[in-house]
């Protein structure tokens, strides 16, 4: 399985610089080792089964009811037991590999939806897709932003398509993994908890937007039903102690959120301005802390090895369905990281005229 | 669902002596939290996908190839995975709880074998139901020591076990999350590697002998097929970074392994040896750090609830298949803890008189 962040196969730790990952540039949160310090002998004992306090601190955070909060070992944890209740999933493409690879193994029926030339949805052939679905015990899940093109919906689009859903029944599931480091101008949690998110499912993770995926901690805001159903679903205790005491830190440091937040804004604007002026590649529209790259005179693979004998980690896309080995994924990393990247490319560009 | 370990329903940390999770009462490995304080970036990144360095450490600890190793969320993560392989699952009768939970989940038909009036395993018996199995797709789940009763399969049994199994193509899980608590005379995955682990996984566990619940760290030992299985079928990462690198202490502590092992051999004897002058309740012979007792003259919730007036978590087992209200478990503990306890019991006897 190709992933981002395997830095293990491709060299040492602290040889390479992991483009192929997004994750927090900034590192984590400045608490949270002394908080793990204070607390270390939580190691000794099994988290709360029910994850009473993390909850607690989740609620606060997303301004939901913590009898609509789950957690899980990371965002997939959650997304693989909703998709476990039903029969039969629509997929973008593109989208994240591993809904297509936990579709597969639990037997589902895979619809692919298609997106423009731009990977844009195209809501008009989705709804048709949506509406056929009514009674067939049917999931639509989509990534907001969109992985790997960091594509944010317009709330229009996501009223549009909650509606759509909602109508005909079919279960919708909302990856929001890395919504927080967009600008998105609505909140999915608010607008779904007017209806007690019946049909709903919001999943995010502070995996990615606090830099802590070694640690592994993803949750979601969901209907009851849907509650009752993963709990008893997921393996008990899948989220550890240390990560469970950790919520009581990470979701209160507004500083490292504004922070974060801000840099990435000016940051990937600043990328996407850099690389717009590169004629060898065409970056993708992108709002979240990533950008998909499609080469015009290159292949992915050639791209990748060059930038790995630079120490640059790069992400190749073409294991993604509807991409092909022209497509690279590069993240919005620490300033000197991007600049030593775009140098990179830069160089690329020069010799390839 | 109740389960062991849940301090958090019934009272605040550090109020409570928790007999209702069997973790080691030594606490946990010395070096532990220098290493993790060492590494502790490694929660800014995704750990090795593939687990490499973790399952060279438990190669050495275990004395078996890392291509038969394989890691997951506790124990449980990958006896739940092996279950998704079968379409029919043995039980004995009572075991952990969990089984029958996960099977249910997977919609396995379930078949229970009987245990004798000791509550140890009917061997003849179980042969029938093991050879009736053979072209079913069936697993037999079996734990070593049992739980909750603490009773050790001698060798002959064992051998007799893995090779009805052999003979009939049921695939054996043998859950030896105890299993270094006990001293059994022979090595299952010794056994098993002879020939390569087909059709037999040994699962064993950090959690419980390392004291580390909170971090959770499950592994096993199982054939190439079943290993290939496992890493397509569970989800990505499940075991955190600081779980990964606690690997790289943990089972080389030869001094904290020998003082456990001593530690528990020495005080179980005493507590059974305590337990059986008490005439209102009887303790089932047990090889583990845990022992099942059954009451005589009053209930389990009536000593649960007795016990929890003084600060004393029991593990009530009416929730086990096979069990009923007047059986309750307790855990080896410190010297200082089982003391209360057993006092507390004595106080008891002494009134039921």
């Amino acid at each position: 399985m190709n992933h981002g962040g395997d830095i293990w196969t491709y060299g040492k730790i602290g040889e390479l610089v992991d483009f192929s990952s997004n994750i927090n540039p900034l590192g984590y949160p400045e608490g949270l080792l002394t908080k793990i310090l204070e607390d270390f002998d939580s190691v000794h004992r099994y988290p709360d089964i029910q994850y009473r306090a993390l909850r607690g601190h989740l609620s606060e955070y997303l301004g939901a009811d913590p009898e609509n909060i789950v957690v899980g070992n990371g965002a997939m944890e959650l997304i693989d037991g909703i998709l476990t209740s039903v029969k039969r999933v629509l997929i973008p493409v593109p989208s994240f590999v591993e809904y297509e690879l936990r579709a597969h193994i639990h037997g589902l029926e895979m619809v692919f939806l298609p997106m423009d030339k731009q990977l844009r949805p195209m809501l008009d052939i989705w709804g048709e897709y949506i509406r056929e679905s009514r009674d067939a015990s049917t999931a639509l899940v989509i990534a907001n932003p969109s992985n790997p093109t960091g594509y944010v919906f317009t709330e229009e689009q996501m009223l549009e398509l909650i509606d759509l859903c909602q109508i005909s029944q079919v279960e919708l599931i909302l990856d929001e993994t890395f919504v927080e480091f967009t600008d998105v101008n609505y909140d999915t949690i608010q607008i779904a908890s007017v209806f007690g998110f019946e049909g709903v499912s919001v999943i995010r993770a502070a995996t990615k937007f606090f830099g802590i995926p070694g640690l592994r901690l993803g949750y979601g805001v969901t209907s009851s039903r849907m509650k009752a159903f993963l709990d008893q679903r997921l393996n008990p205790w899948s989220v550890n102690a240390l990560a469970e005491i950790a919520g009581s830190v990470l979701f209160q440091d507004r500083k490292y959120i504004d922070q974060t937040k801000q840099y990435i804004r000016k940051e990937r604007s600043r990328m996407l301005n850099a690389l717009s002026q590169l004629t060898f590649l065409k970056p993708y529209a992108s709002d979240a802390n990533f950008i998909l790259l499609k080469l015009h005179s290159m292949t992915a693979v050639e791209l990748f090895e060059g930038a790995l004998t630079r120490g640059l980690l790069l992400r190749t896309c073409d294991n993604y369905r509807g991409l092909d080995h022209h497509h690279i994924r590069v993240a919005v990393k620490s300033r000197s990281d991007n600049e030593r990247l775009l140098q990179y490319l830069q160089e690329v560009n020069q010799i390839g005229k």
